[in-house]
């Protein structure tokens, strides 16, 4: 899967994808009056009018990115409704050839992690049969366990050949209270990021990188240059671009030599784009979608632009 | 929460949880067999499986024990179907008045913790209406976001007088890649321990303990000493008594003077204590749930004597 990421992105030019985090408020009203309408105002009305929100931008953005970034949190706080919100937009996504990096932030002891990715990566076996729960392509991993919560994702991934993004330095402002701590003169961040090219070397794509990927926030472009160089075979997975503060010029350390090596991750700015005040004299609430879409064209130039810089 | 969790305790003279963690090999063949004959083997038909050998679980011990700890991968790995299983036992435990601690381990920047506080804690609003996703008491929380990532969890805590347990010191063997490491002389979770008690200091039940807890493995008795200390206002859930080798002697360091301050879970060694040598002669597959009784009274014993001793 790693390798198909990174064909996607040489083929479009386009080492950006858009995260599916929808909140209710950002579904313009119109969808929620219809959703609303047949399901009233319950969970399952909510679930429907995200789905037919994110059904919009993928149908509007699908042929100008490599993947999408669903944030289950957002869906999972509609209860049941919200999840399976989350899984037909999962299974929508591949119809549409997108790879899909479920935003999961899942991790435990290994006989747990074992389930969780047996649940978003693999396959669960009941009886004689077998079956996928959630199948992303790629999810996103919280390391605080160390290698054995780490291993059982590496084995379906080995299985699958499907990947996972480890949290290595978050984009939040206080991710630094743990994460920047120093041990032996070298912050955690950077323990965890050599953790990460480890077990990744264990699991290489034939595209020169691993299948072990890292989330390393926008927010931080000091630190992304550094752990671009603890991890050099480690695609790197920005989130913060945009509403978070990230800009394209900042992101340039995050990339290898190559062009590659990196994903940026754009969520509110692109899926609430028709709320922005740049979007908003040429697009309206029915537009919405195509909005999105001006903002996708929007974001790769500019990160396009400061990589030919 | 946390007053209704310590009143249960002293109550029950009984500081002990079971962890509803369901593998489908530990459902006898008869449970399994007719879930399988309506569903078919199917994801539906593991959820029944699991859910129907959970009930008969809950009502052989709700009477013993003040909490139950579901462990949502579990229930996850079976996708949709596998959630509604975990949603009908944390209601069902509600139903018999035991206090449910959802074993999620979520954590995320502030605006996703926000989500996954809302779905699992909270209520989340559509239009005119609110509702409950999963409803469980208290969550497990992963604190590698630091501050902003926990905040949103206490506000719905202090909203909804529910609770959490953050992760301190996990019960895994390789817990101590990240969690041990020396930071001024001080290991990370003793770091993240000093948080937690702060975080907690603002969130206080009358009872004497924070509504904010936290996680310490059984198997690590020196460092469950040690965070006693760090966090003399904490309730510790912890993890790791039974199968993963903690043992009630070890665990005396867990609590304060008063006999309070630590909760004990046990998960294969309750729920799947009919397979377990010590009981097989006195219990079959028939009898599974008087084998999880008899469990739960052995493994009380042990806690109680340790601590009167």
């Amino acid at each position: 899967m790693i390798n198909k990421l990174v064909d996607k992105i040489k083929k479009l030019n386009s080492p950006i994808l858009v995260g599916l985090d929808p909140m209710l408020s950002y579904v313009p009203s119109h969808i929620q009056k219809k959703a609303f309408d047949v399901y009233g105002e319950t969970l399952e009305g909510a679930a429907e009018a995200i789905w037919q929100f994110n059904k919009a931008i993928i149908d509007a953005c699908y042929d100008l990115i490599p993947a999408v970034k669903p944030q289950i949190a957002m869906y999972e706080q509609f209860g049941i409704p919200g999840l399976e919100a989350f899984k037909k937009t999962v299974d929508y996504c591949k119809e549409k050839d997108l790879i899909v990096i479920g935003d999961v932030k899942r991790g435990d002891i290994g006989s747990t992690s074992a389930a969780y990715a047996t649940g978003h990566l693999g396959r669960v076996i009941i009886g004689n049969k077998s079956y996928s729960g959630f199948n992303e392509d790629f999810i996103t991993v919280n390391p605080y366990f160390g290698t054995d919560g780490i291993k059982p994702f590496l084995d379906v991934c080995k299985e699958e050949k499907k990947g996972i993004f480890i949290l290595v330095k978050t984009s939040n402002p206080s991710s630094g209270e743990f994460q920047d701590r120093m041990i032996n003169s070298k912050p955690l961040y950077e323990i965890v990021g050599e953790k990460v090219a480890a077990w990744g070397d264990e699991l290489m794509g034939s595209c020169g990188y691993s299948y072990v990927g890292a989330v390393v926030g926008a927010t931080y472009p000091e630190m992304g240059n550094i752990l671009r160089h603890t991890m050099p075979k480690t695609f790197i997975l920005v989130p913060g671009y945009g509403a978070q503060g990230g800009k394209g010029a900042d992101l340039v350390h995050y990339f290898n030599q190559d062009g590659l090596g990196a994903i940026v991750s754009s969520s509110r700015g692109i899926i609430a784009a028709y709320k922005n005040a740049v979007y908003t004299e040429k697009f309206d609430e029915e537009s919405f979608a195509d909005a999105s879409r001006q903002a996708v064209l929007d974001m790769k130039k500019d990160i396009m632009e400061a990589l030919e810089d």
